[in-house]
């Protein structure tokens, strides 16, 4: 086989950073309001390009995220970063609106027992409801986002047809969403399938935003990521700590980590935006914030160039040679 | 930017399987030789097309791996598995060909700091000594792999250069050296780093078999595989529950663990020969072998297909309903 010269793809990426929404909604602890604002504020000065900051959703179905408006309104918004809050109904949908996102993160899962266990309605149920969603929002200027869930994969069905994820995407795209996010909810993704859909949307839908969305489950976060970014993808999804799961995969792990994301776009010379060392700091207050220990592995390892004392015995071992 | 089609790489891939040697030796347990000899016979079973199976080193040195001749006559040899054995030196040699190895591994570092470090030799003194070792195996007829750390970066030195590494592996193949492993002995490679170095190896060295070794320190494991499968690489280094780490670099992780690695290549398509369901009940033995808990993330979520009954509540919530 003839060897590929260089693995290539896009010379700047955005991170959106979902920990507080898509991490802090499944932890036990529910965080103080005040300790929330101090973490979203400390994201907001690392520089991302997007927060998904909350979601408007029922207090009584996810009590952790039941401060959503005092959130939006008492986090300092950075210029540069784009703040958006996942919206599950119509009811959700207005609320958020009286928070002025710069944009709405709508939902639904490509698998219908998924969806029905996640969402508890039809895909049909939700379909209606998110282009329902997409036509209000637009008529209030807001852009939106639909995240499609079990992309790659249901924890529940299997395997996942891409001919039912590009037509739901397609469906959304036409109706006037501005991006699509693909999520592999339990991470069952792997490569080759991620390059192979990517490069498929961005053939069907060059103009409609495409985010990944990934998880570590199985070790291949950042082998996916890579995938998707030599298709040219240029949106990732990723949390701080890499909090985050699905209740309905036991012994799935969360998120892609944020911080192990941004070091290997560093390491590769991609540009995130995105300051490292400021992450890592915040990083390292999130077991206080969550009240459980993280565990980051950049964060225990520190970046790749971290060089470390060589042992004592060692000059004197080598005393007079070269 | 145009969206690739496909990542490509090789239909097949050999997977070396070094939990027994770089995995037990820097464990605080000392295995017993019975249990380490029922180790190797599960591995054997499971399909690798090689196993290092111990190293002939100093007992004071490594305590862990005492027993090397023991083990290596005692372990049953599978038809279709190579054996491999590391050697540190040519005392070592000499007691390695007493246990017919199918193969040696010799092994320097790249940098200078961490070949002091690790071998207590400069690296000219390894070089040497490598060199005549390659020579005294040739004569015994036993094929001979030289592998090579800090390739990616090292602890103490930070970059390495790649000039330096193609130097050192080019002198060995030269002097007869069959096959080369690339390491990253600490985690510090990043996937266009080693695509790029894969290549050009592959370019200037064609007959030289090219091994590849991975730690997951920063999340990147995985991603590097595919990397340098993508130029061709066809040949990976794994150990057993990712077992295995660097006394250099202070919480550093292991290797890339082998279920994780065989089962990307599995998604994938590619195949390693190897039963990820026998290697998984072997995994799942390991936290009794070493006395310790073992955190395999495939272990926890199972294969990508490991589907889940949906909440028991569905089937009443949605009766009726399409």
């Amino acid at each position: 086989m003839s060897a590929a010269t260089k693995l290539r793809g896009p010379a700047r990426v955005e991170i959106n950073e979902v920990a507080p929404r898509d991490g802090l909604q499944i932890e036990p602890l529910v965080v103080p309001t005040d300790a929330k604002v101090a973490f979203l504020d400390a994201l907001s000065a690392c520089g991302f390009a997007r927060i998904e900051a909350t979601s408007l959703t029922s207090a009584r179905a996810i009590p952790a995220l039941a401060d959503a408006e005092a959130l939006m309104h008492r986090m300092q918004r950075h210029p540069g970063v784009r703040y958006t809050a996942l919206v599950p109904n119509l009811r959700g949908l207005e609320r958020a609106l009286s928070c002025r996102p710069d944009e709405v993160n709508l939902v639904m899962s490509v698998s219908e027992t998924h969806n029905r266990a996640n969402l508890r309605m039809t895909r049909q149920q939700s379909q209606d409801q998110l282009l329902a969603m997409i036509d209000a929002a637009g008529a209030a200027g807001v852009p939106v986002n639909v995240s499609l869930s079990t992309v790659f994969g249901c924890p529940f069905e299997a395997e996942v047809e891409t001919a039912a994820v590009m037509a739901l995407a397609t469906r959304f795209a036409d109706a006037g969403a501005a991006g699509i996010t693909l999520c592999d909810t339990t991470g069952m993704a792997y490569p080759t399938q991620v390059a192979a859909l990517c490069a498929q949307f961005q053939s069907a839908l060059p103009d409609t935003g495409l985010t990944i969305h990934l998880h570590n489950t199985r070790g291949m976060g950042l082998a996916n990521a890579v995938a998707a970014w030599q298709t040219g993808v240029t949106r990732f999804d990723a949390a701080a700590g890499g909090l985050g799961g699905c209740p309905y995969a036991p012994g799935a792990s969360g998120n892609v980590s944020t911080e192990d994301l941004v070091h290997m776009f560093d390491c590769m010379g991609v540009e995130t935006g995105v300051d490292l060392g400021a992450l890592l700091d915040v990083v390292a207050g999130m077991p206080a914030l969550v009240g459980r220990d993280i565990h980051s592995q950049l964060l225990s390892a520190g970046p790749r160039l971290r060089t470390h004392q060589p042992p004592a015995w060692l000059a004197e071992h080598f005393a007079g040679q070269p």
